[in-house]
């Protein structure tokens, strides 16, 4: 039975982008809506709205019995998560499944293993995606040591087994530093943790983040989107996303493509996921597979020009990708601003009243967002508030274009980021796509000191 | 010397889309205004400001001489007239060239020769556009009428040669009507217009608009951008407008696209103009040359993908067409809906003031409009306040997207032709791309009988 009401299980420019794929296939929507969002404006075109309760989003877009509740009252026959919120809850989306509602999302067995950091790896290494090479587990000798360190080459990055916070880590440049560097990781590991217990990886000194979008029918069908650069981060927040990646060669897509279009068929996958990675001197590093919708999705649908959203919500609905893998082509250069309401520079959030709204616009320039003249941006949700994405057919023009619509858009009664997008748009490194996931907090480091 | 800084004759929308394009070549600026106009958009965004008069565009927007002063004080080494004010004005063209400003649009001679009916139609003839076929000239017996009739086939129109609002004129369906309807004719004609003269056309019952986008770089290099179907209008204005047209095939565009592009050629043709013909039964009739841009340029711009704006300020600036024909690729299908502070059926104007606005949004949609929540619709010029265009793989997607789009959309305070644009959505024989020019107005008198 085909889908024709959809809940969307979230907020803001998400539950906005979601409505409007579903409208256009002429599903109609349901908004569920913290009391916080009752003048917002994806509660305001929904079809139908119910409010789940208070702002704290334990209580209102986490609460999972009152999501499904609202799903019964309205009649909903899908559930739409978006991202963040539930939308990686294995156990949520078994619960809508169990309640005989479409989980327009990835098989809730995908969600689980792909949300364990160790298992994750593990099924990544064995469908075929490249893990950072490091030892098989501990070390347990500094030969040992150096037989891996020769291995995966210089340098070399000793990590404590039970560590975080770079405390127990060291990076060893040269076979002579090895003894010493070791022993001090695990003297060090040994106080912070009380386990001296130790292993090698490879050390990316200055890698970039390159993901790639991929789409399965969960029938042994999938296809990949080409990849994403988001190598633009603060505090592993991404600022500012592009596609395609300014370091890839076509040559290179297709064939890492091919790699995660393999390894999803393999998989049995179903619906949008993303496979990120570490990027260093060519060779790709698996991180972590997120199996949901991504915020930057909008720059892949510029560059293929397919639907995302309209795709998940087809998968769900049983029908087969709507495209083969040779049928898609990539043309251009898309890149995505997040703007926040925030400090541009400092960070600090700024919630508030929008006093005056202008959302840049013209050819080939869209702006996602639930902004409007006199909306109260709350105080306890993301401060994202606006996407700003823009399309050229070089990357150049896609930047002189970005820099116009950036200048348009007027944002009055709260700070936001627009400032630092503009500034960084002045950057030779930006301009010339020269930046790892490192350039950012370095750049603002070094303005800010 | 590359142009640095652009004037623009204009207002609302139209401006704001240029000035975007100049932003997006690094030029900067110049905005003329009205006192009326002070608070709009494109006076906001633009590098500097000119007030040049009162309301009444008799005394601001189409006073040439307050622009040519705007000019030289800004210091602007260009001037863009956008469409209607001075944009047609083959003297106003002539003065800025005097003045050593550089005049985004056609030669003056050639704006000055398509702006005279009779001369475009001899001029079109002679450069192998198709016209209306008729006598040559006046008849002068029953036995040449039949010839010409026979020759041009029925029916035929027989037309007073002094004629006007519809008298002296007759439709002929066959031979044995000739002689009294031509009769009646010149009686008629006699008493109305005090000339007898009267000569035949051709006869078309139910024709469509369809006309062709062109460029000339000036120095005979010309291309086409295909065919808009615009024949959805009421009282000559056009209402919506598509690309491409639903009843050519790529066959018919690159047939009909080659005669218009070597016609431009040969006629030295430069910068942005089109060709507009009535088309019935797969053949084409010459109306006229418009020589300038059109208000539904950008439906040609979602199809082609190129800027056209940018196109027309680099011919301006001496540089050769962007793109040769056998570039040209046409994707997909565009819908422009003109959106105007009026009654949606009954066409009383409505300016007031914008108490919310909301632009609709996301993929594909593209909104070119300065309206801002606080803004004053002024009741002294075209009540078109807003344009929304969209893109879909197909007709039927880009219909469904178009909807959406329409349900979308907030403009309070004022009416406007939205509720019009989704009923004519709703239409069978629109969604089915069957009609003629005179469908909208049948359909309207059926609507409000």
């Amino acid at each position: 039975m085909p889908i024709t009401r959809l809940l969307i299980a979230n907020r803001g420019e998400i539950a906005l982008r979601i409505h409007r794929a579903a409208h256009e296939m002429g599903i109609e929507t349901v908004a569920v809506h913290s009391t916080a969002d009752a003048d917002a404006m994806h509660v305001r075109l929904a079809n139908h709205a119910v409010c789940i309760g208070p702002p704290n989003a334990a209580q209102s877009y986490l609460n999972q019995a009152a999501i499904i509740a609202a799903a019964e009252i309205s009649g909903a026959d899908a559930i739409h998560p978006g991202y963040g919120f539930l939308s990686e809850n294995a156990q949520f989306a078994e619960i809508v499944e169990a309640h005989g509602i479409v989980w327009v999302g990835p098989k809730p067995e995908h969600i689980r293993t792909m949300g364990d950091k160790v298992e994750a790896k593990r099924t990544a290494g064995a469908l075929g995606l490249p893990l950072v090479p490091g030892s098989d587990g501990a070390i347990h000798s500094t030969e040992e040591a150096a037989r891996v360190a020769e291995q995966i080459g210089y340098p070399v990055l000793v990590k404590a087994a039970s560590g975080g916070g770079g405390r127990g880590m060291k990076v060893i440049a040269s076979p002579d530093q090895l003894e010493s560097l070791i022993g001090q990781a695990k003297s060090e590991a040994k106080s912070a943790f009380g386990d001296d217990t130790v292993y090698l990886e490879k050390y990316l000194g200055n890698p970039r983040h390159i993901e790639f979008q991929v789409f399965g029918d969960g029938n042994g069908s999938a296809i990949h989107l080409g990849e994403r650069d988001c190598s633009l981060q603060r505090r592993h927040q991404k600022v500012l996303e592009e596609a395609p990646s300014p370091v890839l060669s076509a040559e290179e897509r297709a064939r890492m493509g091919e790699v995660v279009r393999k390894a999803m068929a393999d998989m049995g996958y179903r619906g949008a996921g993303t496979i990120e990675f570490l990027w260093e001197d060519g060779q790709f590093y698996f991180i972590e597979m997120n199996t949901r919708l991504q915020v930057e999705h909008p720059v892949t649908e510029m560059i293929t020009g397919l639907d995302l959203v309209r795709e998940q919500i087809r998968i769900a609905d049983g029908k087969p990708l709507s495209v083969q893998q040779d049928e898609i082509e990539f043309h251009g250069h898309a890149i995505e601003c997040r703007i926040n309401a925030e400090d541009p520079f400092n960070f600090a959030p700024s919630p508030g009243k929008v006093t005056a709204y202008h959302a840049a616009g013209g050819m080939h320039v869209r702006v996602d967002s639930g902004l409007y003249a006199g909306y109260q941006i709350p105080p306890y949700y993301d401060s994202m508030i606006a996407k700003l994405i823009v399309y050229g057919r070089t990357r150049e023009g896609c930047i002189m274009r970005l820099r116009r619509a950036l200048e348009e858009m007027v944002i009055d009664g709260v700070r936001t980021s627009i400032p630092l997008h503009k500034a960084l748009l002045q950057e030779p490194d930006i301009l010339d796509g020269d930046y790892s996931i490192k350039w950012l907090e370095e750049w603002l480091a070094e303005r800010n000191a």
